[in-house]
């Protein structure tokens, strides 16, 4: 195998365990199945993963390291607003990107359970999200917002209920709520 | 046993697993572990439940069913505002009065999948509540709006960094907050 195949098959890997995932949830998918879903042996899921929970971990990944790097990017700015802003659009743009993985954390408690357990660093990046929407000494109320906001964005970005509704459009929407959440001023049309 | 003592037993034995799950999570909770903490023999906890989902189950049922009766209340009112005010108090009472309990979702899924598994009515009166709040041809932002409330509202009544706020203090803002998301207005102090 060249570093080239392995690459690639690492990313079929995970594509083709995202698919099953959402079919069969993450209980309900062995390593196996998707082995015989790619056409290797399961030796070959092996070579990249030991465990599924280390799939679904990989599965994840990328949107958490984004979510990391958007958060460190927003607190490098200097004004408050324009740190929310930032922190904001990047929070929801990342949900509307990933809604099919979002769907599928709150249809399949296993798959978050599995990214809980194994990202430890998890907690302490939430913190850090909290912090830069919430800003310096923020109010009571204006903290529980940023939760509200956090959490009601997430989850409405990976509801079933909204999934007729196209990218461009989820994405303007969740932002409104979110400034209107985080009392930033609203934005002209 | 008599009756009383029956239900009696049934009682002790919700609030002893909801301890045990707060403990070990639901996963790390086995009915052996149930007997032990009451002090009564495993055929005892089976005459009750077979299945640790049963018991889940019941532990939550309690709030599920007062949702139900808040949701059909609010929809008995003539007036569209007073039946989102209505709905919306209810639901926000209900999740500070079970905030250990939305604790215990957050950081175990396994409850959610339990319960989920086992009530399926439950997305029937899920799409019941959305529809008294959203009330009738309601635009696109307000439904997502009712989206981000619900799912904000109830995992930031659970969170664990909130948990320090008095239950007075969290219903009030949280009430404030569903209160701008569903768009009525402010109430006077």
């Amino acid at each position: 195998m060249t570093a080239g195949t392995v690459a690639d098959t690492r990313s079929r890997l995970l594509a083709t365990a995202l698919k099953l995932f959402r079919e069969h949830g993450v209980e309900g998918t062995s390593l196996q199945m998707i082995a015989d879903e790619l056409g290797v042996t399961k030796a070959a899921v092996y070579y990249h993963f030991h465990t599924k929970d280390e799939i679904a971990e990989a599965v994840a990944a990328p949107a958490l390291r984004e979510l990391l790097e958007i958060t460190e990017a927003a607190a490098a700015h200097r004004r408050q607003g324009a740190r929310v802003d930032h922190a904001l659009a990047g929070f929801v743009d990342l949900v509307v990107r990933h809604r099919a993985l979002l769907a599928l954390c709150n249809s399949d408690p296993g798959l978050v359970r599995a990214i809980d357990r194994t990202l430890n660093g998890l907690d302490d990046f939430k913190v850090r999200l909290l912090d830069v929407l919430a800003g310096p000494d923020p109010d009571l109320e204006l903290m529980i917002s940023v939760h509200v906001a956090l959490a009601g964005i997430a989850l409405a970005g990976g509801s079933p209920d909204l999934a007729d509704v196209d990218d461009e459009t989820l994405r303007e929407h969740l932002t409104g709520i979110g400034r209107r959440l985080l009392r930033r001023p609203r934005r002209r049309a």
